[in-house]
């Protein structure tokens, strides 16, 4: 019996293990897509407890209590203290046995903390009490601490186009100016996440939020033309500041036919304080991505597309507590054609720039893998990725399952490999979690002899592990 | 080599063994969702032979036998022996290999029978003799006897509104006044099938199966609202009866839009004679599945619903021998947002029972073990349910696939576990199937370091498998 | 560490090996489908070189190419060497770790040309010239050498209507009067794939393929009736020559109830140069299939079904290099109701004939596997069958889940197992590497005590292997 989460965690065969220790875990990390709060990073934020770290918005913990019985109070409550709320999470844990949050939980309180205890009501107390001494005393655990403690070279959160910047821009300058007394920091780029300004389904916050978009870019949005040279100029200043990357999230991809004249229409009719109909808002929304695309393209900056969650299922919940807190799930539209057209559009105008695409239905894996090669042109390599195994996916199962379909209908070699799409400064284990999982693939196919592993062949091998960890984002972004 | 299903069948590690042997096969068995005749168990049903009982209903063995080859005459003939009819299986159980029949079959010959040979045309006469043997003059051979051999606690029955629950009446009087002369006998209770009661696609059968129902409640169904106090007397009566526990069989989920009025112009259509258009069908069974649910929630029933299946695909067969006979399939819909819908509607007024969702398509899989947590409250530990792999998916790969993937997007350690959904007084080895399969999963993940198994975690582990194979049941139904 | 590719590959217990090698490897190939180029086999082409036979026309490896930013000039070039594609193709092979690519490419080299070096940039030149050598002075390895080297003893090309089936005459009346002076020489039969008479979604090229079928058939098209009866006099003349099969390429099923007045009108509309609306063309393609699918029952054919391909999603390259270059795709459509609709208007009628059903995507595997068992009558063993795993899941992946799927749904020792599909005389090792993962999986089983391997039982599991790898087939076409 191997004793849980040693050294050669999730490494089966001595080749994993190798493949892991030697090549995987050196390389640093490129976060290329996260949603950490750019404010904590530019203040170098202290946490108050672990509570706050942990539990302050993982809507994957808060769902596992709810599913445990444990009452909102204890989860979102207000009046809650930090310790009642962990208490409650440490009650649940030894109920997530075979649930990713068991092996995430365990693997930041090792790797973050050295500690190789199990987290259940016995040691909740302990465990609570080492993790705060850290996290109040010792100076190398603030949210910069933690990136540089994990290796992290690059991460780029996701931004609003209306957002100001001022803490990507105030961190730049301190990193830029040398004026940190830290070591080596990580690089903090925004990315572009425009979603707002295509949410037309919901009229009243639509012109709430073009109105906003105008003043951030001082311009007018008076047409559609305004409007979207409003947009042009906040993609210019992000650009300035460093971003290279766009991420869109949506339902389904759309690929309508419309005219300029129809969309001038519908803006007017939407900003004129009317709904829309779904023919209507399908046109519109099919205009946007195809712009949004040839910003992009035109600057020379990656898109990504994240599509397929449906959110905001439970209306009580979004009353009284907003989006965000645990009440989305997979949903299920036939995407396809509208995704082929929408990219084949772009392509056939020669304006389709690299472009990653992640699905939540892993119904639709084999879909997307093949839907890369319609489009890979020969001009870079894995110029069209298909991402990590996202959100409900990321876990070993979602990750394996990316990469075993990666492999048989694509390039697995090209693959630009991991992200956390996290919220938390803990959540760096997740890199590690993913190039033991791929380390994993790789050593069971050598021993099972399904792949070489001498000579040229054996180095390409190592390579292509520090290319996945690694390299492959670096080339891939830079 | 390991022998063919000696005493650890489907255990592959030693941790696995000892769950399985210390903890899970001890546990009584509740079948909380079955299609027993509850006549045979009234009147202790003893079986004239092995055919009557393997034979007599099992579409699954019937299409094994169609695809391999044999004439439906000896499948389903009238005026065929049972000898005739139990060759032509015995014929084609070695052609199922890979099959659970395969499994089914020789589990059923081992723990019933004693019988370790493998039928096959060779042993068929042997194996056939001594079957009816036991079963015309064992006296433990009975429906009732069968029930306690395998330590079958209370079975569930799946039961019709109109239904006058007489056997179940008998029986229970039975047991409540001691006169059974055998040891401590099942509880068995009935359960709430209402699917005639929205059936309007077929106007002429529902008017019928509405006057069928008037009659039973002793009620008028001249109007809508009528008809519904008519199931919910039957409702009442059924409660009555002891009752806790509904279920439901759809295609798809329902939740349009309507208003009571349209639902009451619609009722009154379809009993004045008249075809619905599609829109009105929908409406009507959207209000329907809501009436349902709020009368399951009011009297505090746990509600099932079956969806997915497409029936009666052949036409000639349907003709010839009527539903349930083998020609059914996995369908195909995108119903996420209608079942999100319909229970967020549920929950948003506080009416959402518990609630245990079972979907027949496997690349529905993890849309529904997601759904779950939109609408877990926290008032109770596991109150929205993924029912275990159902009809084509129940056998070893689709409980793993379900468990696996419980696993990772939910609480598996919540898990109500498994029922036979069977006819048969000879489907509870399908519970050992079950507990075998899941010792194995977690026997595997300790084996590999995936889980700790020391200390607290242990007990936690070794609690949690009796849990999943009955304490979880006990509490979630009881 | 199992080597690379030995003599084992692929299977990992004694069981597997013992059965491969015993009873797998040892069967003829019955290539019941596949895309050769039937002039080649008449002419007896011999290959100039290994570019030629590899790269000539194989879209699999053009897509890995560009995956792994080659330039379409030496992947599609007209003014580049043979020399340099194949240095390309050579540079590519050590990205494509784990896809079948590298397995099909080095088992190819091994079993045609003895060469058990691995490709790659080191080895290019040397492995260029070794294969070239071969090809341009060896007898043997022309098209074909290649197929009698591997065992082929039928093929089934796949051949339009208006085809003359020259090749397939000058071929057949070559073996029948012995004037080959080679040994035993395969079989070759053409096949029926109609899809260009159903093709009314591009009225333009559907009225010139129209007047070209008439041509062939030396018979008017004026009416829809005429039209059918041209398509007949067709059906006839390919079964003069021996074609047994029909093969149709679809989108979806279609089965939407029409009259045939409405389809005679359709006709009219179209061929008098209009446009069809969307409920024509389905109205139609459902007559065509349905009429399709009865010539076929009359004369005692076989029928494939491919459905679920995307196809042509990328516009440019459309342009550039026609269809099937590599720019198709894994497609969404749920057509589980069509396709029952369609089989039971047939079934019901007495017209449905032997049916082999194709998916491209493997969210529909289970909806396939449990749709076959709706049409077995009993009349043949495995009437209905699944086809193996079809173009991206023609692969150790797809093929396992094709035939885990098919074990658990239906009865794996009915499939008529492997084919090629391919346009290359180099592709007879997939049968190699179908009928390695067969015994695989049985050895598996066998080894876990899944599946027992003793007196009957192990001659009935010998037996299963050799009919999955010929005999089935081979009662099944013949």
């Amino acid at each position: 019996m191997k004793a849980f989460m040693d050294k050669d965690f999730l490494l089966l065969t001595d080749t994993a293990q190798e493949l892991y220790h030697q090549h995987a875990a050196k390389q640093p990390i490129i976060d290329y897509h996260c949603h950490l709060d750019p404010a904590m990073v530019a203040a170098d934020h202290r946490f108050r407890s672990i509570t706050e770290l942990w539990l302050g918005g993982d809507h994957y913990k808060w769902r596992a209590m709810r599913t445990n019985g444990v009452p909102e109070r204890l989860i979102t409550g207000k009046d809650t203290t930090d310790w009642e709320k962990f208490e409650a999470w440490a009650a649940t844990v030894p109920y997530t046995f075979r649930n990713p949050l068991y092996h995430w939980t365990h693997l930041e309180l090792k790797t973050a903390f050295g500690i190789d205890k199990r987290l259940n009501p016995e040691t909740a107390r302990e465990i609570y009490d080492a993790c705060n001494d850290r996290l109040q005393n010792d100076p190398a655990f603030t949210a910069r601490g933690l990136m540089q403690y994990y290796n992290v070279e690059v991460v780029c959160t996701t931004d609003d186009p209306v957002d100001d910047l001022r803490h990507h821009r105030a961190y730049s300058e301190e990193i830029v100016n040398g004026k940190s007394s830290n070591g080596k920091l990580p690089l903090m780029l925004p990315a572009w996440r425009p979603d707002k300004a295509m949410a037309v389904e919901n009229p009243v916050a639509y012109r709430a939020y073009v109105e906003k978009l105008g003043a951030a870019a001082d311009a007018s949005v008076g047409t559609f033309s305004d409007f979207i040279d409003a947009l042009q100029r906040r993609h210019d200043f992000f650009h300035e500041q460093g971003c290279r990357l766009s991420d869109h999230g949506l339902e389904e991809f759309y690929a309508e036919p419309y005219t300029d004249t129809e969309i001038d229409v519908i803006y007017n009719k939407v900003m004129g304080g009317d709904e829309l109909d779904a023919t209507e808002t399908r046109k519109f929304k099919s205009a946007m991505l195809y712009i949004f695309a040839v910003q992009d393209h035109a600057a020379g900056w990656v898109q990504q597309y994240h599509y397929g969650a449906q959110r905001n299922n439970n209306s009580r919940m979004m009353e009284q507590l907003g989006p965000d807190t645990g009440f989305d799930s997979i949903g299920q539209w036939n995407t396809a054609r509208s995704m082929a057209r929408f990219l084949d559009l772009l392509d056939n105008e020669g304006r389709l720039t690299k472009t990653i695409l992640y699905n939540l239905n892993p119904a639709d894996n084999e879909m997307v893998a093949t839907m890369l090669g319609n489009f890979q042109d020969g001009s870079v390599a894995g110029k069209i990725q298909w991402g990590s195994g996202w959100w409900f996916l990321d876990q070993k199962d979602g990750m394996e399952r990316q990469m075993n379909s990666l492999s048989l209908l694509g390039l697995l070699s090209r693959f630009v490999g991991m992200l956390t799409d996290s919220r938390s400064f803990l959540s760096y284990p997740r890199h590690e979690y993913f190039r033991r999982t791929l380390c994993n693939l790789l050593g069971n196919d050598i021993e099972q002899g399904l792949l070489p592993f001498t000579g040229y062949e054996e180095q390409r091998m190592r390579q292509m592990v520090e290319d996945i960890s690694y390299n492959n984002a670096k080339r891939y972004f830079m």
